[in-house]
C-alpha cells in the first residue's frame, strides 16, 4: 500500500470514534468518490485550526477574542449558564428564551482522563463570579455521573462567591410515555413531584 | 456559532457514516483537544488528494502511474484476482501466498447507486483479458447480494475471453462453531460437502 495512503488512514484516526477500519473506509471513500469534498475538508480544517480560538469571556469557540454573544450589550450579565460543550449552549440558545450569558466548560470533571478544574477553566469562572456582576449561576451540565460531579463542584464554587446556583429541572420528558422512561428518571420525577396549583 | 465552525462541521459530513451529530463532535474534538492531529489530517488529506491516483493496470490507489505490485517482475501475470476494494486486496495479500496480479473494482455493481460496469472499469478489465496473458480470473468479491451479482457478471466476462473464472470457496469459517454460523452459510457448506480423502 502507498505510504501516503497509510499516513492518511493514520491521520483520520485522530477523529473521535474512528478506529482503523473506519479510517480506512474514510480514506478510500474520499480518494475514490469525494475528492472535491475532501479538498474542501482539508482547506476548512486548516483554516479553522488557524483562525478559531476561544472567547476570552465564555471559552466558547470564536474567531474574535470575545464572541458575539459575550460582546452583545442586550444580554443580561446577571445570569451565567455553565454548559459542557458549545453544542449544549446552542441547544439552550435555540430551545429557550434565555437572554443571559454562558460559560462553556469544554468538558466535564473527569480525573481519570486528567481533566480537572484547571482544564475546564474554573479559575477563570471563579474570577468572573468574584467580579460581583453575576447573581445566578445556572448549571446545565449533563445528567451523567461526571456531569453531576461537575455540577456539585460548580454549585460550591458559586456559593463561595455568594452567587445563587441553580440546576435544570429533572423529570419525565414532555411527550414521553411513563412506560418507556428509565427507572432513575421516573424515581426522581416521582420523588420531586410538585403540588398542582388550582 | 462561528460561520467557519459551521463550514467545518459541514465539511466533515463528506466522510462516510458521518451525520450532523458526529460531524459536530469531530469539529469540537479537533479544535478542543487535537489541533496538532487536525493540522496533520488537513495536510495529509490535501497531499493525498493531490498525489494519489489510480494504477493504470489494476486501478488500486497508487502514487505512481503503475503500482509497485503491477510493476513487479516476480508476480505471475497468468493469474488475475478481482477484488472490490484496496482493503480486500490487502487482506488477500497478507493472508495468502498469492503471487499473481490484482484488479481492484473500487466498488461493486449497484445500478440503484449509479454504479455500472463502466464505473468499475470493466471495459479496462475486458481489454486486459483480451490481451491473452491472463489464464485464470479469481473472483474475490464479497459474498453479499451485490457482490454475487458482480461475480456473476465477471465470470461471464471471463468466459467471453476464454479465461477460466474461479471463486473463493464458501463454507464454515475455520475456528467457528456450527451453532453460531448463520443458516445460509451452514446450508451452503452442507450442500457443498466434499468427500474425505483417506
Amino acid at each position: 500500500m502507498s505510504q501516503l495512503l497509510e499516513q492518511l488512514i493514520d491521520a483520520f484516526r485522530v477523529l473521535p470514534g474512528v478506529g482503523q477500519k473506519s479510517a480506512q473506509r474514510m480514506a478510500y471513500h474520499v480518494l475514490e468518490r469525494e475528492r472535491g469534498g475532501g479538498q474542501r475538508l482539508a482547506d476548512t480544517l486548516a483554516s479553522a485550526i488557524e483562525r478559531i480560538g476561544h472567547c476570552e469571556r465564555c471559552r466558547d469557540f470564536s474567531e474574535t477574542p470575545v464572541c458575539p454573544v459575550c460582546a452583545s450589550a442586550s444580554r443580561d450579565a446577571h445570569q451565567l449558564c455553565a454548559v459542557e460543550s458549545p453544542a449544549d449552549r446552542l441547544a439552550i440558545e435555540q430551545a429557550t428564551g434565555y437572554r443571559g450569558l454562558y460559560f462553556v466548560l469544554q468538558g466535564r470533571l473527569s480525573p481519570l482522563d486528567g481533566i480537572g478544574p484547571r482544564e475546564l477553566g474554573l479559575d477563570r469562572l471563579a474570577a468572573r463570579l468574584a467580579e460581583g456582576e453575576v447573581q445566578e449561576l445556572i448549571i446545565a451540565t449533563n445528567p451523567t455521573v461526571e456531569g453531576e460531579a461537575t455540577a456539585h463542584y460548580l454549585a460550591q464554587l458559586a456559593r463561595q462567591h455568594r452567587v445563587r446556583p441553580s440546576r435544570l429541572a429533572h423529570g419525565v420528558p414532555l411527550g414521553g410515555e411513563l412506560e418507556y422512561v428509565d427507572r432513575g428518571t421516573l424515581s426522581h420525577a416521582f420523588g420531586s413531584r410538585t403540588e398542582v396549583q388550582s
